[in-house]
């Protein structure tokens, strides 16, 4: 890689950020296509958010950024135009720079529904069962209800308030019918019962405490298709559970590669090499 | 150069940037060394840099700047701390990040001086004559009225407001006996007599105008040392008549070099590789 005076930049912005991926697969993507860009990290406090990204509007050669916890709510009051399903879920994940205006995108969605579409995935006429409701599910959620002819779908946490309130902002945003319950074993047999699709949303099962599952195996049914948004292990306590009993399983790897590719053809308005940013994930997990 | 998550940047903020050599100085230096920094450009608007370097002091892994034209004056009011030297001149040319504490400096000055100490120029008794009176002759007469053990200095230029006004901010900053003229063949030939340095401070001569020169051949001499400011083409005018009646001469391409080697270990706390910046440099104007 040579710089230069035109190079432009991109990077992430979050707190901490010495953990990110994302360097290393869009590096080796702009490389690979010979594109004169370099991606770096920026840890920005929660406090600074707001001149961070007025820094990114006035400082030239900067093309677009990354925005990850605990940034993807706080840095929308500060950009020019949010792109309606990142209105609807209320958070951005991505940033887009155009001359001085930045535009904020949520790929966490486009990147599931990819993620779906690659695995042959047919979502018309389908129940979707989503598990846990926080940010990720309210992307994966809204990507759903507002792009793909779903039938209908079950939102199923622990946590009252916040799934009441992403049913809710679903209802009113979309026109596909949800039901909405606390988890436990009589809600999960039902749920699982009429649903197709399975997404776990929640952290549990992330490495170090691999052995987390909010879903017994005994629960779980083969004709279900499991994806789950934990890429670290590759396969999950639930993804390998799933496999065994016959169930089509999709990695979170698949999810967190589609949203990086989004981002980056966003960025570069270029085909993304996307074997080349899996093979650079699938390194740092192997 | 791998860049992750830790890789720390350093860039130029100037309006334009396109041609700014500082990038292929500072990524040779930080390549050689092998040191975990990028150097890249950022036009920035005059009207947008106080958002800029907020955003700088936000934004993390930022390590320093160089400040270039139109910015070196008004950057200073968004610092945090401005080096005495700096203070005076009245503009800085760098900028260093601790933390989020932004310090601001001028190596223009201690990039000449230490050119003329290179150079094994010494400035003790010394009577130096600037020509010139815009932002670098304030930043060398600073250095050298500030720091260097000269005897007295006379400064010559078109502008009589710009001289009278720098004139006076010397005499207040430093007690080195200064005098100041307009110039002409009769400032010129009085000041030059009584003077061992003469430093050009004015872009006459710069590519692709480089059969300009203030002084006629005929009034320079044997006696002098003569520094010239403008790197390209490496041998002005001014500087190639100087040698040719047998002063001693330094091309502004040491200067410039010096300032960049300044800011290098400014930002990096470790010595510059001088001989591989002076490389890249040279071969810019081969």
């Amino acid at each position: 890689m040579t710089i230069n005076t035109q190079t432009q930049l991109c990077g992430v912005l979050g707190n901490p950020v010495e953990h990110s991926l994302s360097p290393a697969i869009h590096n080796a993507a702009f490389q690979h296509l010979g594109l004169n860009y370099v991606y770096l990290a920026f840890p920005v406090k929660p406090e600074q958010v707001k001149e961070a990204i007025q820094g990114i509007r006035a400082l030239g050669n900067l093309r677009g950024f990354s925005v990850t916890i605990p940034h993807k709510v706080s840095a929308m009051s500060v950009l020019d135009e949010i792109d309606d399903t990142a209105k609807h879920i209320g958070a951005i994940n991505t940033i887009v720079k155009t001359d001085q205006t930045l535009t904020g995108y949520n790929t966490d969605a486009s990147g599931a529904l990819q993620a779906l579409r690659q695995a042959h995935v047919t979502l018309a006429g389908k129940h979707v069962l989503i598990i846990g409701t926080g940010g990720a599910a309210r992307a994966i959620a809204f990507g759903l209800a507002l792009h793909e002819p779903i039938t209908s779908m079950t939102l199923l946490g622990i946590l009252d308030e916040e799934r009441t309130a992403l049913a809710a902002d679903l209802r009113k945003g979309s026109s596909v019918p949800i039901t909405d319950a606390p988890i436990n074993q009589e809600t999960l047999v039902s749920a699982i019962e009429q649903s197709q699709v399975l997404i776990h949303c929640t952290p549990l099962g992330m490495h170090p405490k691999v052995d987390g599952t909010c879903i017994q195996k005994v629960l779980l049914k083969p004709h279900l298709t499991v994806m789950d948004i934990v890429y670290n292990p590759r396969e999950t306590r639930l993804l390998r559970e799933a496999r065994e009993i016959g169930c089509s399983t999709i990695p979170g790897l698949e999810m967190f590669l589609h949203q990086a590719v989004a981002q980056f053809e966003l960025w570069t308005k270029q085909s993304a090499p996307i074997n080349v940013m899996r093979k650079i994930l699938e390194a740092q997990f192997s």
